[in-house]
Formats: structure tokens, C-alpha cells, sequence
């Protein structure tokens, strides 16, 4: 027999649609070359690392120049130092019980979200919002596994109604990309008693809870008493303090979270993971777990949280802009994306490729989340906040010409 | 149902075999707060970066200062700065057609290693050297995919028979970890052909190419006619210049390679890689690869060559310690690592824990490596080439007092 495929690549789409978008944005540029294009479509920072953050990696670069304070291969889950900073600075002095051993330090988000899932046996039914970050579902079908989507609509608050039926896995993502929609305590609360009524695994993407300004929402899952026992949380430093180039991220995994063998026997996940890292990963850069560990040091959280302050400003903006042109605006609040129904039903893609023809603004079309982004597209607000103004009167000519 | 466990990590070892080591070397010092170790153990390097590696990362820590020239989210699949610099730098210059889009960077060889198995059905049989690095057997455990073994012993240098039986995808190692042997291009012309009557993948892990001195052995696969349409290749900058702390390498996907489906359709390796890439990783970190692109230059060349060279000279003190004490020696002439018997047929890890605890010295026992590496123990030439000599003076008294 020839070397076969697993087969898992015949069920997905096989272009990612942050790659679908790059393509046709640059056929445009292509056959425009003097447009003048404002991308507001992919979830990518432009401004600067914070200052203490540059001062940290300049100091570990320099580490690395002499054989004294030369680092090698660190710890596969992160150094202490920052494991400790985090359990420190994102939850013991939030008064959530996290200990620094449940802390795995990896090279951002997204490889964990997906990688997570070499734990779980292929025959778990996974719940995946939908609209949602598209990463999920591809990995999963990668895997075979079953997906069931969740809906996430205006009238539940684009924070899914508990299901009636079982879930193995769901996946939730608070403050949420797309929709920048975030969750209550009471809901958050519903969807962990699920999980724990079912014995289900909550996999919580809270990559943007950095963005709470309304501290009445929980910035983690185990603000939620016994979400230790049914969740896994998964943190990013891209949006947090612009580390989308950095690469640096982290992963919780409580001791008391456990999955069951086909015999009913229990297995602590965290042991699990680090195997897994142990077997396929070898840490996140040394420079970039120093960059991270500044964010948590007196001056870096003051410029980081500048930094934020700045995104949730353009933000308004965008809110304003979308108002302005007669069209709905959710999101932008404690969330840097925000969510609106494209004009006059028009489909998301078609929009997409009409705004950017007319205009050279970039967006993301809803239906790329999911069949519920339908009609709908995101704009980021991590771009620069000028740009954006003027993107957004572009945006109100073009709506206003339709 | 409640949320069940992949059940491959039922049949793997639940440690990996460096966390073995780490925990026996912790427990003797903890026992031992005074004892003067001297870890030969782990492949890790211990010189600083070339000058113009550092140079090259403090600028673009630099690059990140300012919103002008900041970095976020970089392609994939690496900077096409960095993938030109890899194809011209390693393989064109050398008369091997490789281009810069069959170039994959990632943060290290060990990720792709293991993700590159996403690509795979359960269903193929994997041939896996033995001894040889331990993450590619308990990989594919973790995918429950049948292993077979192949002996890699004295007789056939270390080389591996070709086999009789049909294996669907094959790794090999050369320079070996941990036998440091290398391949005679007859030899991987046979592996070759092989691959290629077989129509099986060839998984060429050439980590250590830059450490082959004698030009008569092939540095990649790519130079036997043939293997751009049955092999993959991945290499790391982690022991060419020093970044096993920085995270970066790369794996070459030749656009003439294919796989099968189950209906005998082929597709494309390259296009899945981009899509499991686009699905579970964000690039390597923007300092690590210009980090890794100021290898290419002529500064950055003639500095690390000078860096590896040292580390040979150091195994050369290796392999003159083991002769004096009566040991054989193989490898580390185009090689990082030395392999050896362990004195008067001694168990490997009896005869690690006994130099540990009589002198300080910590070797990676053989067996870890695989069954064929039983009576056998591999030392490292990464260390201080001082500290090396002191400990091979403390292995000859060690091994005469037996």
C-alpha cells in the first residue's frame, strides 16, 4: 500500500478563511495598484510592543550573546519564573485559585487550541458556537470528529443556548471573535453546569478577556465555581500586548480536570498534555517568555493596558461609523471586534468583494465563521485609529450610494 | 458519554525519556546539594549565538519597537526573506533544486516531527529505527499506528537493513541521534529506491547536517536523484547556530511529493501542510527567524561554523576519554554525539545511575533510545570542553575501578 492520507483533509475546505481573504485582497492590489487599502479584516495588532516588553527582549537577546546566561532548551510548559507570573498576575491576585504547575506556557493560542486535541479520542461529539473562529471546526474534521454547532444569535445574547442533547467537548470563546459579544456570569454558570451534569470538557478561548472594561463579566471560566473540574482555559499575549508576531500564549489545566478511558477509568489531563508537549513541542522562545513575563512588572501592564485602551477607542469608532450608516454595531465594547448585518441582506462575500472594489476597505465576511455569520461581517479595531475613521466615512459613502 | 481520552496514550511510556533523565539527575542533586555535575546527557547546546545572530535580534526586537516597522502575524509558513535565504543558502548553492515555497519554517524540528503526522492515515505502518531519537516512536503510539522497527546495529553501521516487508512511511536520522553515525549515499540511495518501489514516505530528519565534515556523505536527502518525490526533510537550527532556545527550523515539502487517498487519488503534500499550518500554527516568532536569516550571511556562516567545530573538537575529547578508558567509540567525527558499550556488558541505566551517583557525570542510558541501544549510553559534545575532559578523566578512574 502507497502512504495514505489521513482522511479527515477530504472533509474540509481547503482554504482557511483568513487565507481566502489574503487571496483576494491581493488579486485586488493586483489589478489595483494604486488603490489605497485599509485592512480592518484579519485580527492582527500595528501597534508597537510595549516599551518594558523591548527592554525585556533586548535583555534576553543580550543573555543569549555569552555562555553564562545563555539559555537552551527551556522547560517544554514555560519557565518558572513566567508560569509563576501568570498564576500571580491573571488569577491568584484576581482571586481565582490557579497554581503555576497548571500553567503551560506555549507559542500562542491557536497551536494549543488545535494541538489540545491529540488528548481526545476521535468519537467525542464536539460543540462548536457558531459563528466562531474557524480553526475549531477545521480541527476537528480534521480528527473525524462529530460537530454540532451551537447557535449563536442576537437573541441569545451570541452566547449559545444550553443544549438538550450531549456534548463531549464545547468549545466557548469570551469575549467572542466574531461577534465581540461577551458572557454573563449567570450564563457562563449555565454552560458549566452542563458540563459537569454530562461529565463534558469545556475548551474556554478567553484570548481577548484583556478587553473586559465592565468588570460584571467574568474574564475567566473558573471566576465560575467548579469550572476547574469540566474546563480548560487558553490565553494569548497577541492581542493582550500585540505578541501576534512574538508568539507567546498559555494554556490552563486545573489537577483536578480528568477524561475517562473507554474502561471508565479516570486520567488527569494536565500529565496528558505534558506528555504531549513533552513528545512534540520544545517550548516557546526563550526572548519571547521574557517579553511576556515584562507584561506582568508595573510598567507593563500601565503600557499595555494603553495599548488596549487605544484598540477599544477605534473600536467607537467603528461602532459610530456602522451607526451613522444606518447599520447594527455589536460588539466593541469589552471586545476589540465588532459585528454588523451587512446592508440590505446583501451577501457577506459579495459584500465583501463590493466594499473592497469601491472602497479598498477589508473586512471579514460573517459566513466564514459559520452559516449564522451569514449576511453579516467583523471589523477589527486593531488598526491604526485615523485610518479607521477615514475607512469608516468610506464605508458610509458606499452604504449610502447602494 | 463523558469526554474520553485518545486511547494511544494507553500505549506509550508516561515519561519521555529526557524527563527520566531530569528527574533522576533532580533527585541525585536534591540528595547531593554538593556533588559537582557534569550533564552530558541532552543534546543541548551551550555556546552563545554568532555575534550577527544577535546583532540580527536586536534589530528586529528593534523592528518591534516602532508601529513603522512592527511585525505582526507573519505568513505561516515563514517570511519569504527567510525561505529564500534556506533554499539558496542550504541547498542551491550545494546543486540541489530546492525553492523557497517547498520550504516550511517552524518553530523547531521536534513540532513538525510529530504534527507532520496529521498528515497520515492510522492505518500506515511506520518503520522506525532503533535506537534513534524517542518522540517519533511514541508519536505515532499516540495515533496508534503499528511500528515496526528497524535494527540499527554495528553490522550495517548503523544504517539499517533495507527491509523485506512493506512500510508505508520510514524515518531516518542522519547524522544519527544517538548513535552518531552517518549514511553513505549508496546506502540512502537503496533506502531510496526503496521508498520509491514501495511508493512509501521517507521522514529524513537531518537536524545535524551541518556537523558532517568528511563532503563524501550526503547532507540531504535531496541529493540522491529521486527523493524529491518520496521524501520529506526537516532540519533545525537548533545545533547549526545554537537555537534550541530561540525556536526555529524548517522542513522541506518538495511540490513533486504526494500522498494517496483511500480511493487512490493523490494530493498534494504541500498544500495539506499549508492547511494543517493555517489550522493549528501562527509562525515562528518574527526575532527567531531573522535571527535564523543572519545564519546566511557571511558573518553569520563563518560564526557558527566556528561554534560546531568547536563542539567536534570536544567530541574528538570524547572519543580519545572512551578509547583510554577501554570503551569503544562510534560516531562524533561528523557527528555531535558518541556512542558506546557500557563497560563489562552493564544494564544502561544501572551503569547511569552508578557514574551519577560515583562521579557526577550524567550520559543518556541506550535503551531509552530503543531496544537495540540495551548496554549502550550516548554522551554529548555540546558541554565545556574543559568540563568534558574533566568528566571523561572521571569516567576512565570510574570504569578502571570496576
Amino acid at each position: 500500500m502507497p502512504a495514505r492520507i489521513n482522511s479527515g483533509f477530504l472533509q474540509v475546505r481547503h482554504r482557511y478563511l483568513f487565507q481566502e481573504v489574503a487571496r483576494r485582497v491581493a488579486a485586488f492590489r493586483a489589478s489595483h495598484p494604486d488603490a489605497d487599502v485599509i485592512p480592518l479584516g484579519i485580527g492582527d495588532v500595528t501597534q508597537p510592543l510595549a516599551p518594558a516588553v523591548i527592554q525585556a527582549m533586548h535583555r534576553a537577546v543580550d543573555d543569549l550573546s555569552q555562555a553564562e546566561s545563555f539559555h537552551g532548551y527551556g522547560p517544554e510548559n514555560g519557565y518558572d519564573w513566567l508560569r509563576e507570573a501568570i498564576a500571580e498576575g491573571d488569577y491568584r491576585s484576581r482571586g481565582i485559585a490557579v497554581d503555576a504547575d497548571e500553567i503551560f506556557v506555549n507559542d500562542g493560542a491557536k497551536s494549543d487550541l488545535g494541538n489540545i486535541l491529540d488528548l481526545f479520542a476521535g468519537e467525542n461529539i464536539v460543540g462548536i458556537p457558531d459563528p466562531v473562529y474557524p480553526a475549531y471546526v477545521d480541527a476537528n474534521l480534521l480528527d473525524s470528529r462529530q460537530v454540532r454547532f451551537i447557535p449563536c444569535t442576537e437573541e441569545n445574547h451570541y452566547a449559545g443556548e444550553i443544549p438538550q442533547g450531549w456534548l463531549d467537548i464545547i468549545y466557548l470563546c469570551f469575549p467572542n471573535n466574531p461577534t465581540g459579544a461577551v458572557i454573563t456570569r449567570e450564563h457562563l454558570s449555565e454552560w458549566v453546569r452542563y458540563a459537569r451534569e454530562h461529565d463534558s470538557l469545556i475548551l474556554f478561548d478567553s484570548a481577548y478577556e484583556t478587553f473586559i472594561r465592565d468588570e460584571t463579566y467574568p474574564r475567566s471560566i473558573y471566576e465560575i465555581a467548579g469550572a476547574d473540574e469540566c474546563a480548560i482555559e487558553f490565553r494569548s499575549f497577541s492581542k493582550t500586548a500585540g505578541f501576534t508576531g512574538v508568539r507567546c500564549g498559555y494554556t490552563v489545566i486545573p489537577k483536578a480536570l480528568s477524561v475517562c478511558t473507554s474502561s471508565g477509568q479516570r486520567m488527569g489531563l494536565g500529565p496528558l498534555w505534558e506528555f504531549r508537549q513533552g513528545c512534540k513541542f520544545n517550548g516557546a522562545s526563550y526572548v519571547a517568555q521574557r517579553g511576556a513575563a515584562a507584561i506582568y512588572t508595573a510598567d507593563g501592564r500601565k503600557q499595555t493596558r494603553e495599548i488596549t485602551d487605544g484598540y477599544l477607542r477605534t473600536a467607537g469608532i467603528i461602532r459610530e461609523g456602522l451607526r451613522s450608516a444606518g447599520l447594527s454595531a455589536s460588539g466593541g465594547e469589552n471586545a476589540p471586534y465588532v459585528w454588523t448585518r451587512t446592508p440590505e441582506g446583501m451577501d457577506d462575500w459579495e459584500f465583501f468583494d463590493r466594499l473592497l472594489t469601491a472602497t479598498g476597505i477589508v473586512v471579514t465576511p460573517g459566513s466564514g465563521f459559520g452559516a449564522e455569520g451569514k449576511g453579516h461581517f467583523r471589523i477589527t479595531s486593531f488598526g491604526d485609529p485615523g485610518r479607521t475613521a477615514q475607512a469608516m466615512e468610506r464605508l458610509k459613502r458606499f452604504v449610502d450610494g447602494l
